[in-house]
């Protein structure tokens, strides 16, 4: 990476990485980040979140090579569009949302207008902590960071994109917004929900304070997921809904088949059921990492 | 407490930890264990969980105060029939089954009939890790054990193993069988389960290499309990089979409500769910606890 400028906007737990990890790395000359509040800036500052923190979205922008938006989904499109004036021409712009084919079905061409170039991302790091207080330098080590370019992305801001994450630490994976969209509904969407409604179900008031009392290491580590920005997640939701539908459908098919064994006290097929878990669980990770 | 003779049968995780923490605390002169396989004598002496390790059962539990059924839960009425001729009048039985009601209901007339008594109890502690090498002697350090009188218990028994978990540092609660095997369908085996049908879904083969690859900390935590003994957990699941059926049930209750709020993108109403569930589990554990 050879870049003078990089930008971050909006400096929370990936944001305040992503600065952190920038610097640390010594990838570009210069990292600015543009926070919202006027409070965020001495906090940013005192974490060495970046070189130059400001409130100014023209300053923050003007002359950066690589912006990366690091914001709510749902707020992008209208913050990407505050910030067009500022964009020079050839910058590229990538974001981190969980979501991508209508951010990047939204920013690709109101972005080319100006002479810039948008690459849809997506690192898939987190932590159940947000803010820039949560922010570390290593999250993005050896974790995998999706890009998701179409027909219309620009060769060179792809590739810069690419070698950006792999600068981080991380391992880059290119596919479609689609294909992304219905994998991450699966694999992080999903769990979030269930940890919803598992904490909803368990901790019910109805059920008392012994029932509170009862839960322990099993219920931590399920439950630990509904502890994540109620806003943020409903925004996750909303920009992903048919991809999400679909993944609660399957599960619940799932759930059905497993209560119709429990009915019938189909042992052999129960414990098969549990021992395909446990392989393909183990399998995904050695299961001494836990 | 002060028993001469503390008799484990069993030492995996629960019966190992519950050895290493009765000989690190000082609570009786002397414990045994009881195992089945002439390798795990040699183990469990390295690993320090009890003074004697034996295969022999009429010596393990010959003179015997307190002893603690730590094996499989579907096996446990077959062992005890097999113990009954060596226990001493007065001795104090208890078990750590995760399910109660069978259990109890089997073993209370069954001891009863030497002399000897028994006091159903589950200390709610564990780990995805099983077997003597996984035990520690802090395992029950804060945590909860459920102890399960009826109207047939003996109160001077009932007394010795209240005190024996506490002892061990474990905080004690008195439920009926009915109350506990309802509240752990809910807080444990339902997790349980989830845990085993969201890795079903998500690393079914079919949906390929990269929905490995994009599953990140969020799925880690949410699949860890997939690795749990399917033969252990398929026991469990059938001597609780109604009380989990009626977890199940409550919350795919919970799933459709949320389906619900997708199909017609009731923003503000995901947000409520979603907050309710962050409040109740932060709730139940300070946020910086994780």
């Amino acid at each position: 990476m050879h870049l003078e400028k990089l930008t971050i906007v909006g400096a929370g737990l990936i944001g305040g990485s992503l600065g952190m990890a920038a610097k640390e790395r010594g990838l570009v000359k210069q990292v600015t980040a543009l926070v919202r509040r006027a409070e965020s800036v001495e906090q940013c500052q005192a974490l060495g979140i970046a070189d130059n923190i400001t409130l100014k979205a023209t300053e923050a922008i003007t002359g950066a090579d690589l912006i990366v938006l690091c914001t709510p989904v749902a707020s992008m499109f209208d913050l990407v569009n505050s910030l067009l004036p500022s964009l020079k021409v050839g910058a590229v712009v990538t974001d981190v949302g969980s979501t991508k084919r209508q951010l990047v079905n939204d920013l690709t061409p109101l972005i080319a207008k100006t002479g810039a170039h948008f690459v849809g991302s997506h690192p898939m790091a987190g932590s159940a902590q947000t803010g820039p207080s949560a922010a570390r330098s290593d999250l993005f080590d050896e974790a995998v960071s999706v890009i998701t370019p179409g027909e219309a992305t620009d060769s060179n801001a792809l590739q810069m994109i690419k070698e950006f994450w792999e600068a981080l630490g991380s391992q880059s994976i290119l596919m479609s917004v689609e294909e992304h969209d219905q994998l991450v509904a699966r694999c992080s969407q999903l769990p979030h929900l269930l940890s919803s409604a598992l904490v909803k179900r368990v901790l019910d008031p109805r059920h008392g304070e012994l029932q509170r009392q009862l839960c322990a290491t099993g219920f931590r580590d399920m439950s630990r997921l509904a502890s994540g920005s109620p806003v943020m997640w409903r925004d996750i939701v909303s920009s992903n809904r048919e991809a999400i539908l679909t993944a609660i459908e399957e599960f619940s098919g799932e759930l059905d088949q497993l209560r119709e064994l429990i009915t019938t006290d189909s042992k052999g097929e129960i414990e098969s059921w549990l021992s395909e878990a446990k392989r393909a669980r183990d399998e995904w990770r050695s299961p001494d990492i836990d």
